[in-house]
């Protein structure tokens, strides 16, 4: 049997502006110890803005997505433009602010956010094939978003629940390192750091969302 | 029993000019695996320079390695001037060519580097005070320099393992998630990326590092 493979798609590399650094690296892991391979992706563009993580100041610069991915990727990376769904067995994105700032605007918008084009794209193609589709923290957001339906969690805040079930998704609770499938839609999600999470627990939610998409991939 | 505080000095944010982001959080996460806890710490400089990580060319901007370090740690970070050896248990050091280029000169100076001198304070007080020191990838060559003895790996490239002894160290060869301990010196190496890895062997070459460590902290 041949390895499964699966496309990760990054926002950046810093949870204030980008991909969370943690949960982007034990995603990669986890697909590594489920016996799969990654390949990682990422939109190129601008990043909506850059956040100094020491103090939590915007800073007057700017930095490109995928430029700044491939730092968390060791320069193997792709844009997202040239994701094909019919190359892969599934598709994760992890969290960070990143997601909810550069692959859609939800941090800024809410339910009303729109969605870059090639994330959207990505999603709908890998969907329509019947193929699996994994999402962390504030990410699962997006495939909300998207897909206007669909079991997720994004753990426990109220306001992003709400959210949720105003772009047509259906919100279930959650706690560290739990994992919401919705079979039908082939949609895991685990909330990681949109609960005050320890990088342990991170791994293990890492591992779990994984597991769950590893177990749709059709033979 | 309290747990084991380590603390960890990072050099930047990405392999080609601050701390390997995944040795870096597979540090972290094995310390916390193995029921310590981590404080980071980063000097507070100018990175020696900024690498685009998609084209392995360098950027004409500057960055600081306190500031770009603050990404992997989510913001709770320390400059490495607070460091006081008497707070913790342990040391650590991550690879990634920041090791190198911020926290010595290593990459341009071989074995005639210098040492940044909060980091050879670091280290030195820490030796000191008899509590272990681990270091990953390219940094066990800071430990050579600064201690001037030691048994140690940066794996198996013939050229670096020549500076190691130049710099009064003994190197031992290994592969993949092998760690080489020093129980008279207290310090413990291993690989990683210094080799063609995987993400998973990182993982467990942390590991296998953080157990030596936490195996030579006095109860």
């Amino acid at each position: 049997m041949s390895k499964k493979k699966v496309a990760v798609i990054l926002s950046g590399c810093g949870v204030y502006d980008g991909s969370e650094i943690h949960e982007a690296t034990l995603t990669m892991l986890a697909i590594a110890r489920a016996g799969g391979e990654y390949s990682i992706f990422a939109p190129d563009m601008e990043q909506h803005h850059v956040i100094n993580h020491l103090t939590g100041e915007e800073m007057p610069e700017k930095r490109n997505v995928l430029v700044e991915a491939a730092r968390i990727a060791r320069g193997k990376i792709q844009s997202l433009s040239d994701y094909q769904a019919r190359d892969f067995d599934a598709l994760m994105l992890p969290g960070g602010f990143g997601a909810a700032k550069n692959l859609c605007t939800f941090a800024f918008d809410g339910p009303d956010c729109n969605v870059h084009p090639e994330v959207e794209r990505a999603i709908r193609e890998t969907n329509a094939a019947g193929k699996p589709i994994g999402a962390l923290c504030i990410a699962p957001v997006i495939l909300a978003k998207v897909l206007g339906q669909g079991k997720i969690t994004i753990g426990s805040d109220p306001e992003t629940a709400k959210a949720v079930t105003t772009m047509g998704g259906t919100h279930v609770e959650t706690t560290h390192a739990e994992v919401v499938t919705d079979e039908q839609l082939k949609i895991a999600t685990t909330p990681c750091y949109m609960l005050d999470a320890t990088i342990d627990q991170i791994a293990q939610g890492a591992e779990n969302v994984v597991k769950a998409v590893f177990s749709m991939i059709k033979d």
